[in-house]
């Protein structure tokens, strides 16, 4: 392979042949990629979830993960967040001309190694090169179908009674990647929560735990799930403060830069509205992941303040958990 | 809605919500896409092929269609060379800060109005806003899942004595891009062959033809998919040079460029290999839509030269017509 990727290299052509086989294929090569032209044809059983997600983290390398390992687990965290098993990736790359290949490279065999967390495979595939200038570094767009394997998970079915639950501490990937733009010197290791999640819902159903909704914590962090589901479900989301786990490093930088760890995006924590018999379950199936030693009950649905999230602090005072709003961090994921 | 599309648009926060809602929703919603949270939940009948393609044409407004036309057509029409039905459809953008709103949203207009041709949906969506100079004006990705109605179609599937038809004129979005950029004055008008195949599949189907193969001729031209089927068939595909349907204006360009018409990209111009007695109803459903009066039958499948694709020329020479290599034209699709 050449040492930097070249515009060649994205023709439709011989030598965009010679960099799927010798890049792409040869480390996510499988029977339905080599089958599949146009389009792959599979076979699915009952009903599907289907979705994507579009990557332009910066930097493309960061601790605990790196472009490839996130845009796997993106849209793998979206079908697990509708109790689908995933099962069929496509992966599209989006690589500016002059893009060391080995960079490529690594990128590649960190997606081959997060698909086999999934239990997933790429399907088909597009590799665009784009002209030095007009695209900062790769874009990496994957696009999932998994097998639904449990129903009745929405936004719109949290009930009053349930408990919220928060699969480990949150605000984690916004720090990180924040931090490492900003060239932040933190005293303890910081690492982006960037993992899949479908091994854990696969356990918490598997444990008969029948989740009301769940949703990855991603763009708009915390606060964002919160009050989509509070507005969906017509409820009131009462959380405790003092319960959200929050790592002290990105607590410190909460401090430092004026951010509500709430609003920090996340990828690889998970937010899930439970029936109060499976609160233990579901908080035990959790811890038994490693980095999940966190997981606990954040707050319960009330009817107090229909549509809203409210934040009752230690002291017993409350107040409104809003919605996001302006640009914390662009390119975060 | 802002004038121009601002970082505060793609934070999962409030902005965010507006612009989907204001914007995506609006025009694109349907009640699948309504009751998706982070995947749409799908039922699916028998067989699906699934495809994935990201665009980053320049310009985005071209001769006889846009960015948006496009990015439907090519995905819809990259299933419906599968013999699939396209149905549902992703749709990642990746926008520059700064863009023009109401470029925006006439790009979302053309993929509603393409959809339709279709009979497909949008799904499942994606927003990201890219910081001013990261990003070239905007890319879109679709990805699209089809129901399969028809099986044995492939590049594989060649069998001497098959006829190969093409559906229209070759090369004409290539050419129209390259003037477009180049401000190449033409003569003549030259638009995009830019247009969705699967009504034309549909009723190819229909009328109980069985193709052993299809193909759209995009990145790469008729070169690339002849020399993938005569390498994948263990067969020769040979073509008689005068029999290709080329416009004089798209000729005139060749000629001033030093380009092979065959090595041009197309957007809704495919290719068959049909059996002897399936021709004359091909070709004749093909000539029934409006701008493929040209369709016609340009060779045949041998054993003569097996891997190749032989360009027989009108005073009976033959030579190779090779895939292309090198970079034509970056960002043609």
């Amino acid at each position: 392979m050449t040492k930097t990727i070249t515009l060649a290299q994205g023709n439709g052509g011989e030598e965009n042949r010679t960099l799927i086989s010798e890049l792409f294929f040869r480390h996510l090569g499988n029977e339905t990629l080599a089958r599949a032209e146009d389009a792959a044809v599979l076979e699915t059983r009952g009903k599907i979830a289907f979705t994507t997600d579009s990557f332009t983290v910066s930097p493309i390398f960061f601790g605990g993960g790196d472009i490839g390992k996130l845009s796997v687990c993106g849209t793998c965290n979206d079908l697990a967040m509708m109790a689908a098993a995933p099962k069929y990736l496509t992966l599209a790359v989006m690589v500016e001309e002059g893009f060391e290949s080995r960079k490529l490279e690594k990128i590649v065999r960190s997606i081959k190694k997060e698909l086999a967390v999934n239990g997933a495979q790429v399907v088909a595939g597009d590799t665009k090169v784009m002209p030095k200038g007009t695209v900062d570094g790769i874009i990496v767009n994957t696009s999932g179908v998994g097998e639904v394997r449990a129903e009745g998970v929405g936004a719109g079915n949290l009930r009053e009674g349930d408990s919220i639950v928060v699969s480990r501490d949150i605000g984690r990937h916004g720090a990180t990647i924040f931090a490492g733009r900003e060239g932040i010197e933190l005293e303890s290791e910081l690492t982006s929560d960037c993992a899949s999640l479908w091994p854990m819902v696969e356990k918490i159903l598997e444990a008969g735990v029948m989740p009301h909704a769940m949703r990855d914590a991603t763009r708009g962090g915390l606060a964002a799930v919160l009050n989509e589901w509070a507005e969906s479900s017509g409820v009131c989301v009462e959380v405790d403060e003092g319960a959200l786990p929050v790592s002290e490093t990105v607590a410190g930088i909460c401090e430092m830069l004026g951010f509500e760890a709430t609003a920090l995006a996340n990828e690889g924590t998970f937010v899930l509205a439970v029936r109060p018999e499976d609160v233990e379950r579901t908080v035990e199936t959790l811890r038994s992941f490693p980095g999940n030693e966190a997981a606990c009950v954040i707050g319960e649905v009330t009817r107090s303040y229909p549509e809203r999230v409210v934040l009752r602090s230690e002291w017993g005072t409350k107040r409104f958990m809003e919605l996001p709003t302006g640009e914390l961090l662009p390119r975060i994921c």
